[in-house]
C-alpha cells in the first residue's frame, strides 16, 4: 500500500534522505525534474563565488594557484566511482553532443572495415543528429530499429552500436552488460549514452566491457544549467584517436610542441581550455556522492517510482503508464500519456509540482535519488489526479507555450 | 620621447582611459597578460552570482524565465560589431579548438576537389593539431609554410587556408583583407584565427570578405578562465554543413525532431546544451564595449606598443624584439627574446608586471588597449631593465617552473 502515512514512514527509514538536506530546495517544492536540470548543492554557489574571486584577484596566475589546471582530473577522480571506471578512462569537456561526436568517430576508426552505426528508433536527437552526422563524414551509413531489436540488428556490417542506457521519453532501462555482450559477440564496439542514467540508477562500465560512453553532468549530477559533458573511452582500448585535437588533449599542453601526442588515456578528448566556472560548480557538485553506494541509488530509484506507478495506477487510472512496469528495466523516472501533455504539465507545475513535457503526448517525471522524499510521489499524484478530474488544465493559459519547459 | 611624464599625459588625453574603471584592476598591478586571461568587468561577478540564485530558485523554469534560452543570441548580437558581421554570422558555442574544427570540416566541405590545407609554420598548437585531424578525417594534406609566404603557396589543390590574423608568438598581424582575396583569387577558402585579434586589434571580416573565423572569449574580450569560444560562418556561403550536429544547433531544439534541420544561418554551430555560467559572465564582460569604435582601439594597441617598444630599445639594447617593428602589421602584444626568458618573466611577475613566456626564449607582454595604461609600459620597462642589468632573474627561485605561467 501507498497510503501518505506509509510513504512518509519510507523517508524516516530512507538511508539516503540525508542527502537532500545537502541541497538547496524549497520544502515546499515537489520538483520531479532533476533529470532535465538537477539542483544546487550548498556548497556550489561558494565555490563559484570562489572562482570568480580567484579570477579578478590572481588573473592569470589562477591556473598556477587556484587550482585550474587540474580541475578536470579532479572531476575525473570524482566521477569514475559512479560509472565503474578508472579516473584515466574518464575525461569531463565540452557538451555531450561534441563528446558523443568524439566518441562515435573513435569508434568508427576502431573498426574501419565495417560501415554500419546502429542507433535505437526514437533516440534523443543529438543521438541521432550526431550519428548522422559522424556517418557523413566518415563514409558509414545510420542504421535505426527499435531499442528491443538491437541485438538481433546486428550484422557483420555494424561498426558501432550507441544506444540510450535509460531513454529519455520512456525510461526503459537497458541491461548494461547483456547489451555490451551481445554487441561484442556481433564484433561491433560499444557506446553508451549516460544522460539519463548516472546517479540515477547504477552504472558499471567496467563490468559490462562497454568501450565508450558519454553523459550529461547537469541532470542528475547536479553541475548547473548547460554544465559539461563526459567522455568515457575504456583502457581495453588501444590508442583511441580524437577527431577533434585540441591543446588540453596534448600530453605536454604547456610545451607548445609541434606535433600532436596525445595524453595518455582519455585526457586526450580534453580539447580547449577547461571551462573554469562551469566545472568548479560541477566539481563541488560531485562532493554528494563520496560514500554513496550505486546500489543504494538504484534501489531507491526503483521504489519511487514503483510507488509512483501504483498511485498512478489507483488514483488515475485512465492515463497509460508508458515507462515500464517493471522497475528492474527502467530508469528513475516516469512518463505518462496524455492527449494534453503540454497543458496537464504546465497546470501542474502551477501548483508547484514540476516534471517536464516530452512531444507529443508525454508527461515526464524524474526521482533522483538523492533529493527526492517518498512523500513527494503522494503530493506529485495528489495534484495529478485533482487536474484530472477537475480539467483544471484545460484553459488557455496552460496551452500557452513557453520558449523551453 | 617616452620619458614617463610624456607617457602620463597621454594617460590624460586617452579617449579609452576610462574603460578601465569598469574592471577590477589593482592599482599598481602592471597586468600585461591580458592576451592569456583578461581582467574581470565589475558587473560580472554580480551576473554570476544572479545566474546562481535563478539556477537555485528558478530550476528548470530558468530556462524559460532567467533568459538562458537566447543567451547565445544576445552574446552573438554583442560581438558582430566587433567582428564585422551580422549576428546572424555568428555562434558562441564550445571552446575555440571545437569551433576550429567544425570551421575547418565545413569549409573542406565546400571544395571537395580539393585535398590541401594550408597552415602557418609555428602556428598555435591547437591549430596545428586540429587542421592534422580534419586532414586525417576528409581525406587532406596539411601543409605548412611561413606566414610570409602563405599567399604563395596556393595552389589549385589548396582547400582552405587556416591563418591566425596576429601570432601568438611573434604578435604579427596579417593584412586581412589582402590574404584573403588573395586565397580568393587562388580558388580557396579562408579560415581566421582571430583569439589575438578581437578586443585588440580592428577586425572586419565582412568587408575582408572571410568565409569562416573562429576566436576566443577569455582574452581580449574578458569572459573568464575558459570562457567559450566562437565561430563565424559568413552569410555569402550556402549552407555550410556543421561536421557535429547537436540538439540546439536545431531550428527547433525543443520539438525533439526526427530529422537533423539546421538552424539559420551560423546558429547552427550551436551543437550541446549552452553552458549557461560561463555565457553570463562573457554577456556582461562584452557590454563594455558599447560605443567603442574599433578603429580607436587599434590606434591605442599600436601606440602602447609603440612606446614599449621605443623604450625596450632605449634601456634594454641588449635584448631582441621579436615582434615586427612597423606598428601596422603588429597585434597589441610585444614579444622579446632572451635565453632565459621564463625565468626573466618570474622575476618581474615578483615585482607585480604580470606578462608571460612562450616556450623556449620568448617574453610575451600584451597591451590591452582598454584596460592597459601608457604608464604601464613605463614601469614593465623600468622593472624589466632593472632585472636584467642586476640579473634579478638569475635565482633558482625563478627557474622553478610552475604548472603553466
Amino acid at each position: 500500500v501507498n497510503d501518505r502515512e506509509m510513504l512518509e514512514r519510507r523517508d524516516r527509514e530512507d538511508p539516503l534522505a540525508a542527502h537532500r538536506d545537502r541541497f538547496l530546495l524549497a520544502d515546499d517544492l515537489i520538483y520531479l525534474d532533476g533529470n532535465s536540470l538537477g539542483p544546487q548543492l550548498r556548497g556550489v554557489h561558494g565555490r563559484l563565488t570562489a572562482a570568480s574571486d580567484a579570477w579578478r584577484e590572481r588573473l592569470i596566475r589562477g591556473w598556477n594557484d587556484a587550482g585550474w589546471v587540474d580541475l578536470t582530473d579532479r572531476i575525473a577522480a570524482r566521477l569514475a566511482p559512479l560509472l565503474g571506471v578508472t579516473p584515466a578512462e574518464v575525461c569531463v569537456t565540452d557538451s555531450t553532443s561534441v563528446d558523443l561526436f568524439q566518441a562515435l568517430v573513435a569508434a568508427r576508426r576502431l573498426r574501419p572495415d565495417r560501415t554500419t552505426l546502429l542507433i535505437e528508433e526514437g533516440t534523443f536527437p543529438t543521438d541521432r543528429y550526431v550519428a548522422g552526422g559522424v556517418a557523413d563524414l566518415t563514409g558509414a551509413e545510420v542504421k535505426s530499429v527499435p531499442r528491443d531489436r538491437l541485438a538481433a540488428a546486428i550484422d557483420d556490417t555494424t561498426a558501432v552500436v550507441l544506444a540510450s542506457h535509460v531513454d529519455y521519453r520512456t525510461g526503459h532501462r537497458h541491461d548494461g552488460a547483456a547489451v555490451t555482450a551481445a554487441v561484442h559477440d556481433g564484433g561491433a564496439l560499444m557506446v553508451w549514452d549516460l544522460a539519463h542514467s548516472t546517479g540515477a540508477v547504477a552504472v558499471d562500465l567496467g563490468r559490462w566491457r562497454a568501450d565508450f560512453a558519454v553523459g550529461c553532468s547537469y541532470k542528475y549530477l547536479n553541475g548547473g544549467p548547460g554544465a559539461p559533458g563526459y567522455l568515457v573511452a575504456a583502457a581495453h582500448l588501444d590508442d583511441p584517436t580524437p577527431a577533434i585535437r585540441g591543446w588540453f588533449g596534448h600530453a605536454r599542453t604547456f610545451d607548445f610542441a609541434e606535433d600532436w601526442d596525445p595524453a595518455p588515456g582519455a585526457a586526450r578528448f580534453r580539447n580547449g581550455t577547461p571551462p573554469v566556472l562551469s566545472l568548479t560548480a560541477l566539481e563541488e557538485a560531485l562532493t554528494v556522492w563520496e560514500g554513496v553506494d550505486p546500489a543504494s541509488v538504484q534501489a531507491k530509484a526503483e521504489a519511487l517510482t514503483n510507488a509512483f506507478v501504483a498511485l498512478v495506477d489507483e488514483r488515475c487510472g485512465e492515463v497509460e503508464v508508458v515507462s515500464p512496469r517493471d522497475a528492474r528495466r527502467r530508469g528513475a523516472q516516469v512518463s505518462l500519456r496524455h492527449p494534453d501533455a503540454y497543458a496537464v504539465m504546465q497546470a501542474l507545475i502551477a501548483r508547484g509540482v514540476i516534471g517536464d513535457h516530452r512531444p507529443p503526448d508525454l508527461l515526464r517525471f524524474g526521482f533522483p535519488p538523492l533529493t527526492t522524499r517518498f512523500v513527494d510521489v503522494w503530493h506529485a499524484v495528489e495534484n495529478f489526479s485533482e487536474i484530472l478530474a477537475t480539467r483544471a488544465w484545460d484553459t488557455p493559459a496552460f496551452h500557452r507555450r513557453n520558449p523551453v519547459i
